[in-house]
């Protein structure tokens, strides 16, 4: 009795980081979580007012199995509002975080066997869901040659691909996809007949320019987004997806199935949340100060090449002046500091010894505090 | 641009009636929700407790991707409760509802085009997330002729299989496997080295003999199991998962990836209402109640053989003698006389058109009068 070949996905690392890093906060030690991107932050207030009130009137059972239907249109008012993009309640699918919204659109859309270009560095998560449901990884390389911003002519270079995964702002990188970029990838898109999906799940938190939406541009993509970062709900697992209209029903019938409905209690939250941009904007007024405050600390630190970091809460940098790989580097960073962080494998099998991602949505003190351990750590580390 | 073949799963019937049942409450009609496994019962009051508690002192973020330790210790002495059974806190995933377990099995046990060993008629989720993985339904006939009980016999003639998955107390039939019965089926499994996956979500929901968890035959069985049937807590999407020890790092690996962490508020709930029992057996002497007024609304109405029902919150009754087929008995029930039912198509693809399931997880009230208006309805059907 063996396992399937398909189980043997790589770890999600960053998760292996928080678990070790959780079992030491328990045995007593002081811990600085810069390996996960989560928010120091609860849920907005009056989102977990909503919840109060929904726990005394509301018996919490299944939902439909797209989400309720108030929260449906409820993100369709926020496409207007946010992006003056119309996006019709019907083709937007309430799901169980982005996570959901993945494994459904992996499943939909490509056949075992088919591939899927995506970035490298990128979001584990990415590549190891294909694996698990038979789709291929095609790796584009977006390592310093390209400063690690994805281009349209990588999809038009791409041989025997059948859809494109692309992400504004990146995790790891941070990089935005600047609008005629965008424009020229669902160009090519379009022109080779490639499912395009688009991950937004960080829009709403970017330092300089603001990030477009692929359906601003076109309805024929799929968007794949979250309450998760912008609204500081990552454990309440809640996301949308926007997608063409010929794909709801598909999607419907397999996420009866595959999820009967998203987390009810969640949806609720999530509609409230919708109404708390001034709560949410002061969060990434604090990201915005944590990104200066650890990066003049990894430039004093002498790591190597820092990614952009336009958005998103996440340094990736090279961290090869300091002649450790990244998995012996973010063990004794933990063990010896208590600061957290993981290794750039996660987001990169082949060049990922070298790099380390740090994220920086945590509190203000806290980042400061672990700048102010990393730098002396990796001082003494040097001598 | 095609989907994929692997797209073209069945919808769960079940879950397009609720929608158009939700439709017309909203239109203002007095619906019998009598369609989908919903308790009308709230999650148990100590478990709302908890959640406004933890709103106040807990970020809720991320989980480690097996859930938290606490709630994995608790389950571990729910079993040594419940069922004098060592089960350590290790064997224990927490998973976002049952969903999450049995996709996460499927993918980790079975590769593209094995085949797993399901009962007909049966919970229709197994067979659409296998052909969603890639895993080949092999369909046991439970039918009449077996008085809808799975044997070990039944195995023993399958030809090809992987692996082996039960349910008791089964959905749509309510039968529960006898332990002895049980026993035999561990054993034909082990024989032939097919996987076992145990449905127990209806545990805690039986009326005359208890049901016995495989793992008290057991280590080497896959048990899944969810608060959202005994423990009333459906939309909380909540569940968990016992495995082999070899088996836990690889599901974790494609927990991290797939799903992150189940619902943190959920696993607070989850974990307060273990502690519940006394309201919880509360709600299983409604659902007795209401058994017995369904049952004899249906033997008054003339319907034909009704499947045994030792067990869960169903009955799956023949409707043959009423000259219409389940979608349009369904159908018609529905919008004439707003009492909601599934087809047994749901469960059954190839006899499923004679059949059609009520649920009675409902109220007393909402059952009792759910039962007068089909006796009357289906009078007058005759007439």
């Amino acid at each position: 009795m063996k396992l399937s070949q398909r189980s043997q996905v790589d770890p999600f690392l960053a998760m292996d980081v928080m678990d070790r890093a959780n079992s030491l906060a328990r045995s007593g030690r002081a811990i600085f979580h810069l390996e996960t991107g989560q928010p120091a932050t609860k849920a907005p207030k009056i989102a977990l007012e909503a919840v109060v009130r929904a726990m005394d009137s509301d018996v919490l059972g299944y939902t439909e199995a797209l989400g309720r239907p108030a929260l449906r249109a409820r993100i369709s008012k926020y496409y207007r509002d946010t992006y003056r993009v119309d996006v019709p309640p019907e083709r937007i699918l309430i799901t169980t975080g982005s996570s959901a919204g993945f494994l459904l659109a992996f499943i939909a859309l490509f056949d075992v066997g088919q591939s899927l270009a995506m970035a490298v560095p990128g979001y584990p998560a990415y590549r190891n869901i294909a694996v698990a449901t038979g789709v291929r990884p095609h790796f584009i390389d977006c390592r310093d040659r390209s400063q690690f911003r994805f281009r349209a002519s990588d999809i038009a270079a791409a041989q025997g691909i059948s859809g494109v995964l692309i992400a504004s702002p990146a995790n790891p990188s941070g990089t935005v996809i600047a609008e005629p970029e965008l424009q020229k990838i669902v160009d090519v898109c379009d022109e080779r007949k490639l499912w395009l999906i688009s991950d937004e799940i960080y829009h709403g938190i970017t330092y300089e320019h603001r990030a477009q939406t692929a359906l601003a541009i076109s309805s024929n993509v799929i968007v794949i987004n979250s309450f998760s970062k912008y609204f500081s709900m990552t454990g309440w697992r809640i996301g949308w997806m926007v997608v063409p209209e010929a794909l709801v029903r598909p999607l419907e019938r397999l996420a009866q199935n595959m999820y009967i409905s998203p987390p009810t209690i969640s949806q609720i939250a999530a509609l409230a949340a919708l109404d708390a941009a001034g709560e949410l904007d002061g969060h990434v007024r604090a990201y915005a100060a944590n990104r200066l405050r650890l990066l003049s600390a990894l430039k004093e630190s002498n790591f190597g090449e820092i990614a952009p970091a336009d958005g998103a809460f996440y340094l990736y940098a090279d961290i090869s002046p300091f002649g450790l790989d990244a998995t012996s580097f973010t063990k004794r960073l933990l063990d010896e500091t208590g600061v957290a962080a993981t290794p750039g494998l996660d987001f990169d099998p082949v060049e990922g010894h070298r790099w380390v991602r740090f994220s920086y949505a945590g509190a203000q003190d806290e980042i400061s505090r672990a700048a102010d351990i990393l730098t002396q750590w990796c001082r003494n580390l040097r001598t």
